[in-house]
């Protein structure tokens, strides 16, 4: 299957067969992180594979009881990492100037195409993979358990295995709602209803309104799955998470 | 070729040839991108695509004269975009709560990711890429440029063509400088030395060294390439960028 195929199948998996990835497979999948463009050629992220049922259990509440993570035979942890780097440079008599916010999104970068790289890598070899947006409401409950040393955040998590689900694709808005010519082009309000028509229309997220008891889909989002309260409270805990790790020394 | 070889066959390229990238292969590229996971399926992202000589021309000192803006035939601009999702959300009396740092994070998360898949796309037709690491330092001179309304920040920008240089592979450091198993590793001061033994023993770098004028390739980071006085100011004016596109209301 070429690239282009792999990429144009994506699911995400999230049920998956007891079998157990081969050593020599998830390597390929680590290389073909290792890859990825970064930042000066840095490489300022890391990646912490976990295994270890014990392990997979401690990280089970950070990723809201998700079963992926107890179930998946493995978990990567995606991290910005200076720590690694600011060692080096302390060893070599030069003075590291990364404890700041634009180092923390650089590392964080650098994190996120590895870990697209990786999944686009276990997908070719077969294997199903979610990522779990949960690593960033929940970083310092993270960095308790993989341990994680000053100049480390985790930024994403995925789990990979076998898998013992086959959905569809997902949906997605038309390509017009996402990709702007020349400049940014503002919708309006009816450009906005006609994009959002197909998804609001279909069967699968009228379900999702009514289980919701809300009145629409939009309603879902900000009333149900992501609202401001939450949002506020895991934008304070990364905020503080930043300011611990090492990130936020902007003077 | 498969997608494992497409990935382990990465190389940045930064001269281009004249061609143009034909439209339907850069419509394929950014539906390779969208189909990229994102979260909740919100697609809080967007794509500028800009090939107007003039705009690239206005980009180029955003990203301080790297030439590949001006002459590569695609300049790709990746955002985070709620801007879109919040429209929505008001059209339907849903109040949006994404005006804060969690929900940049996440829409950061998602241009990313749609980011690679739009490089492993093009690398699949032949076309080589490069990321410019610039957008984030020069963040507000980018959203005037591409007309960028509250709700959306710049995060990486890809430049797309022919490629008209073959470079070798970039080295990388060993794979256990970046993978840690089960929880994170530190590492003692002679695995580092070991880690960073054949990057600093390597002809280019020791080049690179002579010509920096400094002692060591960490210096040549520390000093020259990425310093602490840069990368304060440049964090200053992205926290001021999160603060102006309405990421920093976070109470």
């Amino acid at each position: 299957m070429t690239a282009l195929e792999t990429l144009l199948q994506h699911r995400s998996i999230r049920k998956y067969k007891q079998d157990p990835v081969p050593e020599d497979i998830l390597n390929s999948i680590l290389e073909a992180g290792s890859r990825a463009a970064t930042t000066g050629n840095m490489q300022v992220y890391s990646i912490v594979v976990t295994r270890d049922q014990e392990i997979k259990n401690q990280l089970l509440p950070c990723h809201f009881g998700q079963k992926m993570i107890a179930e998946a035979p493995v978990v990567l942890t995606f991290c910005a990492d200076f720590n690694r780097f600011n060692q080096w440079c302390n060893q070599r008599n030069a003075e590291p100037g990364y404890d700041n916010f634009l180092s923390f999104m650089t590392a964080a970068i650098d994190a996120l195409l590895v870990a697209q790289n990786c999944v686009v890598a276990a997908e070719h070899f077969g294997l199903g993979t979610v990522y779990l947006g949960t690593t960033t409401y929940m970083a310092d409950k993270i960095i308790d358990v993989l341990k994680l040393p000053k100049g480390v955040i985790p930024i994403t998590t995925v789990t990979i295995g076998y898998p013992a689900e086959t959905p569809g694709l997902t949906d997605r808005l038309p390509m017009r709602a996402v990709v702007h010519y020349e400049t940014y082009n503002e919708f309006d309000a009816a450009t906005i209803d006609a994009l959002y028509a197909e998804k609001e229309n279909s069967d699968e997220y009228k379900k999702f309104v009514t289980d919701s008891q809300v009145d629409n889909l939009a309603q879902v989002f900000t009333q149900k799955r992501y609202s401001k309260k939450d949002n506020v409270a895991f934008s304070k805990s990364l905020l503080s998470v930043l300011q611990k790790q090492g990130f936020m020394n902007n003077d």
